[in-house]
């Protein structure tokens, strides 16, 4: 099915385009009245993320209200270590808790990889052929993971954590059992991204929510190579890496064949230009949108101008719930908004 | 009374010394045997706190056990917003509780602050007294506080948090009151940073523990300024100035008024001499002291080397509780098997 609205495409393929595309981080959630509305209704989250209409339903709900020029799958990062056996809980206002953790070279063999457990995740791959469907080519429709090391957290941290000392503890402590983890959340990562792709995702995205927090000589050493891996294994669509935190690691994450990189709201375009010739993504403070109607305006058309052209407007995070809805509008409407001169660089509003 | 060991004082000065101080952040805590034992007596953390003896004695425990180059005054940031009138608990696993927080103009109003507000907190300043007496001269003490910013935030938030959204929220929203707030808490760092000098510390220590989730700009507008007033103020005694996170706002902690600036683990000194003329403390990842001894001891070797003289040597953040105590003493040991070559900078083992 041709796509209407391809911007997000080709802005991703490093295409001159008319205007950056917009979309937002978790703006399929608690920000919008129609997702608060069927979530009540519901037992709890993880109905929401496997029963494929409702999914779906959640999905679209952002392009209706918003016109972002993008949706985003609802699901989280955290089925790939269910699918490989490892089930997790979402505890409301607390977040993720994995009853059981990872701890010994036991646990990591008893675990299913690859095709194997991409083919437990069934729900999300019909939710993207029912997106698809309903969308009906409107705007391109992402899919996404979590990095290796991300997911590696979680599982031998069975929860967040400020600091992830248990996690990093064992990169420490256990470094070849991480690896041997590392490369099983890899298989299974590839696996269900091909699913994606085949379901009908038209670009990806990789979040490694939690790279911040390792030293440049472990993101390299146990971030990096998984990342990579993933990267060349699924050259069908346009991908982007979102390396939270990760500005230490810029140079090595430069490396990765990605066509996008996602930058946090402290990462300034110019700042990572120096390390970086890809398509960026980001970069609002998610904060600033509780500001005033014409704060965030302003603050919008300064980060447009901050990156000049390559770029994709989003926030530097996901939007945070509480987000008044009608900021969310002005910042997607103020990037609409925007016409980039021929130079591709400057911008008119 | 006189300093026997001042290494800490001449290299936060700037004088070329024989090899880098050594401590660690947090190391009067739960590493240490001794300080398990007496806090299992108590009935909690701010007893400790509260009573000069015991925290003098708390105090005192990682020279006695680890030989480190300085002590540091058993206390707790959060001393400043309760002797304001926000009084604050600690839940075990769970961190700071704050009953009442500061939403309005009113809140702000009620807080006593400057010398008022830094009188309440007389039993700080009897366990510097005491703890000078009883180290008699052994090593330096060091004071601190949390620099306005992070009080601020906890101060708004009610507790710790991975966004401090609230926090950044009320900053957006009221940016007037905000530096209403972040004046009266100012002041009474200030007024309370005098006395501890006055009651016999030699270096003081700002932690701005939240720095980091800020945006440029607005550590520009609502962190820097205060920081700098308390720096312009304190004059008495070298100071050192940790803003963990903020390595993008560098360029800016370069223009403080201060002796010695933190680095926590993913600021390479290279990246932090670009901007900052100053002594640095740090970096060692924390959880590299999870790592076998003979690892520790490499890396801490190598950490030494990338910061050639002018070098505190410390963590780049606070001990875990669950650091095995042997490898806190490879750590310290290794910093005190080097001696500096005559040109300052290579080191010899």
């Amino acid at each position: 099915m041709e796509l209407k609205n391809d911007l997000l495409i080709r802005t991703a393929m490093g295409e001159a385009v008319e205007r950056p595309p917009v979309w937002l981080m978790r703006q399929a959630g608690r920000i919008l009245p129609q997702y608060r509305a069927l979530r009540g209704k519901l037992s709890g989250f993880k109905e929401l993320v496997e029963t494929p209409a409702l999914a779906a339903e959640v999905t679209i709900q952002p392009v209706d209200e918003l016109g972002v020029d993008a949706a985003i799958i609802f699901s989280d990062i955290l089925v790939i270590p269910e699918a490989m056996g490892l089930p997790y809980e979402l505890i409301e206002k607390k977040g993720p808790l994995f009853p059981k953790t990872i701890q010994t070279a036991t646990d990591i063999e008893q675990l299913q990889s690859g095709a194997k457990a991409a083919t437990e995740l069934h729900y999300v791959y019909e939710a993207i052929k029912i997106t698809k469907q309903e969308l009906n080519g409107r705007v391109p429709l992402i899919g996404f993971a979590g990095a290796p090391w991300t997911i590696f957290a979680y599982m031998i941290e069975g929860s967040g954590s400020k600091t992830f000392s248990k996690a990093k503890r064992f990169l420490y402590q256990h470094p070849d059992l991480a690896h041997q983890l590392l490369q099983k959340i890899t298989d299974s990562t590839i696996a269900y991204l091909h699913k994606k792709v085949d379901s009908g995702v038209n670009l990806l995205q990789i979040f490694d929510s939690w790279a911040g927090i390792l030293t440049p000589e472990l993101y390299r050493t146990f971030a990096l190579p998984y990342t990579q891996q993933i990267a060349n294994a699924i050259k069908r669509v346009p991908l982007t890496v979102f390396a939270k935190g990760a500005w230490f690691a810029l140079a090595d994450i430069a490396s990765i064949e990605c066509n996008v990189i996602g930058l946090d709201w402290q990462t300034s375009p110019q700042y990572a230009r120096q390390f970086v010739d890809k398509v960026f993504q980001g970069n609002l403070d998610p904060c600033q949108l509780y500001g005033q109607a014409d704060e965030v305006k302003q603050a919008t058309l300064s980060m447009l101008e901050s990156f000049g052209g390559q770029h994709i407007a989003n926030l530097g995070h996901g939007v945070y719930p509480d987000t008044p809805l009608d900021n969310v509008k002005v910042f997607v409407d103020t990037v609409k908004s925007v016409v980039y001169q021929p130079d591709h660089q400057a911008i008119k509003s």
